[in-house]
């Protein structure tokens, strides 16, 4: 099944936004089992808006049509649709009551504009859209399945969650799907091994989906009544295999994050952590904090980014800075020490390094070290090369120190 | 001039990455006044990525063509293009030898597969990829001007970069640019302002970019030889106004962010700043910390999630915490207070507040309370209601809160 993605707003094609709702529905569409083959984004015009349209009809089974269903004059998608399938606009009494409600609600002042919104293409079922004044629209025709669904990704996220647990119901019921979560991984190096291991069948694919530095794997199979032991068998089976060859990679099973998934480790151990950083400067304590509950393990945290502050707050031995230069596996032990004795925190992580682009010690751009304590001992002290700008150094220096604790916290 | 971009790779279309060439380009050509109508992605498929070219060959004066330039089969934009113009693929000797170059210096071994990259459609310019091993290529046609670039974004946009600079230099030297950057206001609210204000003509163009929390504005104007004094009069004229009426929200003028314009003025100044954070935890020195040089303003930062901690650490009074709540301006004052103590910082800034979803306190998630010190002197103290889910509570208080310090300092 091949399905096609129309996103319309004049903001995309200025470069203003970027069309997430693409994404969104092309990774849901996928798991699905059912081929995106096009997506197009084009301005808010007519003419455009129509060649699109009439071009995706032809050479798709599905079509998504999103964003243009506004009430002002550029919201055009509505009319153009029907044009190009030659029906007719009907006002729906029931969804203007809804928009007078919600225009009410938030005390705003109706327009005859609003009215646009409440008209809906002849034949076609009306979609509640929950977060919205715009309704969405299924026309199902002989060749083609079309769906019109708002641009707001808060209010299309649902809605398009909503379509593909409805419409597409039938296949997701004999649908397996699950995540392995990885670290300390490329996505390409990845993806080769999964070649080799030579798993995939009809039924049975597996994607690999970079993250910022970190690689989801995705195992989907997609049976029918008459296979569906078989490929709940293999699927089972493919996921064990990979289990087994990624082991000191995956960090956890299922739709999660390396900073959700350590926090949940520390709450349900009860333990609590604490940062003593110069090179991360704030981004470690900040990934943890992202995470809702994250106050019940994280009590303080401290950036240390200048050597005065490393000597007087953490009471690393200047002596020593001058010897081992301030980027050193040395350094960082004595500022997890320091830490330590502040906090009494369980885990207490240091981090000293260089992001670049310019250096301060002998070290070059990349370098990283860091030492992590457990109950006031220090479990690892490492020295990392990372490859990248400030930004990508920083960040991934932050993912493999906190993938780091999170096999430290599962042996433990 | 209409410009037409297609993404090729998969990946694309089944949401594994996000189109950020496409974002950039479009950006780039809007500034220029060339009008990006269609964005096209489509899959490492023979068939639709023939069919996409073709169409948009018939429709555009600029066609733009990133990524399925590597080394392998499944690599097919230069075939297929090659294809639908009915032209031959050449061997280069000359990028054959820089290929060979490239993959000795990264001791990689040199496969057949490799001398794909080195062909080139017949009557085709060849464009340098400093980045990487697939060059661009530059197809002038009567109709349509052809553009194959590679994808990885880091090869794609400096010569993306380089394209604009090179043939489109002509509209660029008659052309005027400039970029008003604003806090504590929304892109509608800001984009009905300057509707109101009636500054666009036929050859000056005014957009509002939303970024996260933060909007730009961008005059453009586009000049022939004949009317450049008064193009260049009233685009002065629409920056002087648009100053004038924004002055309460522009934080700077150019390219620059809210984090690289107030590290900027810090170092100018050379003041040190120094954080005391609850509900921030981390993400405002991380913001700072992402500026090259920031290490010259700031020497250290507290992250005093608990209570125990702002006891403990900032010295705050537990019956102070018990009396007005730790979500209070009577906190947050006493917190940058005992942050100034420990760092003597010139400017000291606390954070405490609910970020959501559930909430310790009697506030209601998205409530910050800040307090910034000048020299020990408390110089701002405010409790703001930020709208949005845990992250954008955070980042929304983060920028509002460093916005305000960066018009504090341009006052000092």
């Amino acid at each position: 099944m091949k399905a096609e993605i129309i996103t319309v707003g004049t903001e995309l094609l200025i470069g203003n936004v970027i069309d997430s709702n693409s994404v969104y529905l092309s990774r849901r569409l996928t798991e699905l089992g059912i081929d995106v083959r096009f997506h197009t984004s084009v301005r808010d015009n007519r003419e455009d808006l129509y060649h699109a349209i009439q071009i995706a009809l032809e050479r798709c089974d599905y079509l998504f049509l999103a964003g243009g269903l506004g009430p002002t004059d550029d919201d055009l998608t509505k009319e153009v649709l029907a044009e190009v399938l030659g029906k007719e606009l009907l006002l729906s009494d029931e969804t203007w009551e809804l928009i007078k409600k919600r225009l009410e609600f938030f005390s705003k002042k109706i327009t005859p504009n609003n009215k646009k919104q409440a008209l809906y293409i002849d034949g076609s079922y009306i979609i509640p859209n929950p977060n919205g004044s715009a309704p969405g629209e299924y026309i199902e025709m002989d060749h083609c399945k079309v769906f019109l669904l708002p641009g707001p990704p808060k209010e299309f996220e649902p809605m398009a969650d909503g379509i593909l647990d409805t419409y597409f119901k039938d296949i997701y019921e004999e649908f397996f799907i699950e995540s392995l979560n990885l670290c300390f991984i490329g996505e390409s190096q990845c993806e080769e091994q999964i070649r080799l291991l030579k798993l995939e069948k009809d039924y049975l694919e597996i994607n690999t989906f970079a993250k910022t530095h970190e690689v989801e794997i995705k195992i989907i199979a997609n049976a029918s009544a008459e296979n569906k032991e078989m490929v709940k068998h293999d699927f089972e089976e493919a996921i064990s295999v990979l289990k087994e060859h990624f082991q000191d990679y995956i960090y956890a099973i299922g739709q999660t994050t390396i900073p959700k998934t350590l926090v949940s480790i520390l709450r349900e151990k009860g333990k609590t952590i604490c940062f003593a950083e110069s090179v991360t400067c704030g981004l470690l304590p900040n990934l943890i904090g992202s995470v809702p509950g994250a106050s019940d393990c994280l009590k303080e945290s401290f950036v240390v980014y200048s050597n005065e502050s490393k000597v007087n707050l953490l009471k690393v031995n200047p002596e020593e800075i001058g010897e081992y230069s301030v980027v050193s596996q040395k350094v960082a032990s004595s500022m997890s020490k320091g830490a330590y004795e502040l906090s009494k925190a369980d885990f207490v992580i240091s981090t000293t390094g260089e992001a670049g682009p310019t250096t301060s010690s002998n070290e070059s751009p990349g370098t990283v070290c860091y030492s992590i304590r457990c109950g006031g001992e220090e479990v690892a002290n490492e020295k990392v090369h990372f490859l990248g700008n400030r930004e990508e150094v920083r960040l991934r220096a932050a993912k493999y120190i906190l993938g780091k604790t999170i096999f430290l916290l599962k042996e433990e």
